[in-house]
């Protein structure tokens, strides 16, 4: 499953990390068991990102198998291999076999195989062959994300053989939702909600009141296009099947929604340029550090060709920055609002489309909003432009040249800035990837061609 | 409760469209018909978004008040509008009073007072009167997203009669997770869950199986800490109290999704200069045009003041563009990649902070993070500037200048990028307004001075 980030809601108050400190400084080790087992593990885990690795570790060690377990699930990858890689073997082992299986595998999938083999050899069988067939589903699809806890029952059992089946599992830590019905041989037959269950009579069978029309999705779907369905439909869960539709495993809604956040994340850092395709999403931040370069210096390396096509447009009119250079001083103002409003447009078309409030079919209808809207600020600003020009240099044509050139090119962004995601997105390249760098310079070029343009046919007011 | 947006993966083949459309065509009323009641309400709801408003109307009519009603639930608040005036009054009360009772407050919402009255006068008193209440609640608190369909019991009913009750309701479209135990005036005693109930005996009271130390929420606390808490300590509901700790609803694992799907709309706009203070996230891109004008203006004029701080640096060194006005034609070159790379830097620092990836202790090991990263970039392009330059323009100390200025620059700008969203966020701003339009208009400045700076010490060797 994807990892667990706490949110940036700060949850837990600061005082709580200063007396599990002063407890530490006291050498009041009870105190500081008793408080920390007490805790919720989610918040444990909120403390474990504040503090130093020392007091981690101490922390931890403190903390009973079970809790210990519930605590590392909250926490990212790195914290999990740092805390368990200090704690003895059979310690770890102990810990790590209370986890649920989906981050079980997922943690194991970080380590050498030598290390995998130490934790999955010391699990009973049964479980330990269940992990590595986790481990062997890419992370990104239906079966790298789900876990195989879950209830299934042959369609012959009755709802009260259910119940009491359910009951005898009641110390498990599946958190469960549905009951799944399945043949021998593990075929999906239908689904059962615990609230159909226990609105049935006890004699009847689940394969009488369970229902066959099941959304399912398969080991090797997409994690978005899983996660999707699942909001989409609000399940609670969904049932993972391979080619011969028997039952892998399911993936619950909390999964969804940490999937669906890594996925806006890529988003967004896809967005200013920022890569995922080398290195993992939350490993930019602390993965090695020439991963980070090579996932940001690709879209960086484009702009910069486009910015000497900037460069190029600027040195074709170079005769008339000889004749006037004060006009180079207004560049940096013209492809800077430019950039700024040309962004805006970008930014709500992107998120537009990848939240469904934009379909491709309003495409003309949203580009022709922009443009209303670059055509009001536009105006707005060429007219502010055009007077502290001119009252500042004291020339009124200079004034309405870099007023107009102000009015053109912030018309021009908003324009590029809504057509070009629609544009990219009709040929299937994500439109997330067209802003940012992508569009700034086009707008650059653009805005300063139009620019000089304007110079260059007023010249003999100027001069 | 927050709006529901379809999810961009498109889950409905063209191909379904199209039958519907065809069916249109011939007439073929009953086919129609049959389709779209076999449908899931939000995929009909994702052909909705997709087609003209004459054929949603026309398509809107055919469906039963059920479906309707379902179907409505998953629109936008423009589209649920539309779509109930064009249905006649007594139909449109009809739908309406099969909507769960937060989306039916929010749809009234909009309506005049006077509408309002007319559907709430349709409706049982207690029901209507609980919409008047949902209606009090301002939009953005746990209030405003709760819903009043919940199972509450008293503490002295036994796990027997509670099933018994839960079985009679079975019939009502409330989904349920928990079960809430409260007194006679309605305070919050305590929960159980739905699996509780079932592995309990049956002549056990429920007072003696509730978790009595309940996470809850208040009427008033705000929509994100409420979709935070939830999705931080896995719950599938959370219940409301009021201060008299009385239940007044629940907010659903959904809401929460919604919530913060809504939050991250708002980071991401606020991160292009966009705010959503005068406007709904949801409006911009359908509501008034001025409102989207007002939305986007003011950081722009933020920008622009800061614009004209770096044409103000750009004149105090005119006599250099003066004697060498080729140095000009580089400036959207520094710029511009100053700008991506810092824009970068921030959109990771912003977006960890949020995610709470990035804590505010790790600030400078962040901060030294992004500059290393700078550097090494800065380097390679600045070295790759200089040669292009030099082989350009034949002039190698230019492109000595231009090449140090780069990677002077860029570094900068890791800096710039990285640090500031910490300080902000150190003085309480929330740094999502800190990227794009701000830093990049401080990279630009910087990166000016520090370019015509280079330029004037190594004036000599260029002229």
């Amino acid at each position: 499953m994807p990892d667990r980030l706490p949110r940036a809601t700060k949850m837990v108050e600061d005082q709580t990390i200063e007396r599990l400190k002063r407890h530490v400084e006291l050498e009041n080790e009870a105190a500081l068991v008793s408080d920390l087992n007490n805790m919720h593990s989610a918040d444990i885990a909120e403390v474990f990102e504040c503090i130093t690795p020392e007091e981690r570790e101490s922390y931890f060690k403190l903390l009973d198998p079970e809790k210990a377990a519930d605590v590392l699930e909250e926490l990212n990858p790195q914290l999990q291999v740092e805390l368990l890689s200090t704690t003895d073997e059979d310690e770890a082992t102990r810990i790590v076999s209370k986890m649920p299986h989906d981050l079980m595998a997922d943690f194991l999938g970080d380590l050498t195989d030598e290390e995998i083999n130490n934790y999955l050899n010391k699990l009973p069988q049964r479980v330990s062959s269940q992990i590595r067939e986790l481990m062997t589903y890419p992370e990104d699809t239906a079966g790298g994300i789900m876990t195989t806890e879950y209830f299934s029952v042959g369609e012959d059992m009755t709802v009260e053989q259910t119940i009491s089946y359910v009951r005898s599992k009641s110390d498990s830590n599946i958190d469960f939702y549905y009951i799944y019905v399945v043949d021998k041989l593990n075929h999906l037959l239908g689904v059962l909600s615990l609230r159909t269950l226990i609105s049935s009579p006890l004699d009847m069978k689940v394969g009488n009141i369970m229902t066959t029309d099941v959304f399912k999705v398969h080991t090797l779907d997409d994690q978005e296009y899983v996660a999707d369905s699942l909001i989409k439909y609000g399940f609670l869960a969904l049932p993972v099947v391979d080619n011969f539709n028997r039952i892998k495993g399911i993936v619950t809604w909390d999964d969804a929604h940490y999937v669906s956040e890594e996925e806006t994340t890529e988003e967004i850092y896809a967005s200013s340029g920022i890569s995922t395709d080398v290195i993992d999403e939350d490993e930019i931040l602390s993965g090695k550090i020439m991963l980070s370069v090579r996932a940001r210096a690709p879209w960086l390396l484009i702009t910069l060709v486009g910015a000497f096509g900037a460069v190029h447009v600027a040195d074709y009119f170079e005769n008339i920055l000889d004749r006037l250079p004060v006009i180079a001083i207004f560049i940096p103002l013209l492809i800077g609002l430019g950039g700024n409003i040309g962004t805006q447009s970008v930014t709500l078309m992107v998120r537009g489309l990848s939240t469904g409030q934009i379909v491709m079919n309003s495409a003309i209808k949203q580009v022709l909003r922009e443009i209303r809207v670059g055509i009001i600020i536009g105006l707005a600003f060429g007219l502010l432009v055009m007077l502290v020009t001119w009252g500042w240099k004291d020339n009124i044509s200079l004034g309405i040249v870099v007023g107009s050139a102000m009015t053109a090119n912030m018309t021009l962004a908003t324009l590029l800035g809504a057509a070009l995601p629609f544009i990219l997105k009709r040929f299937n390249v994500d439109p997330a990837v067209a802003s940012g760098p992508f569009i700034a310079t086009a707008i650059d070029i653009v805005g300063l061609a139009v620019y000089f343009l304007l110079v260059s046919v007023s010249l003999k007011f100027l001069v």
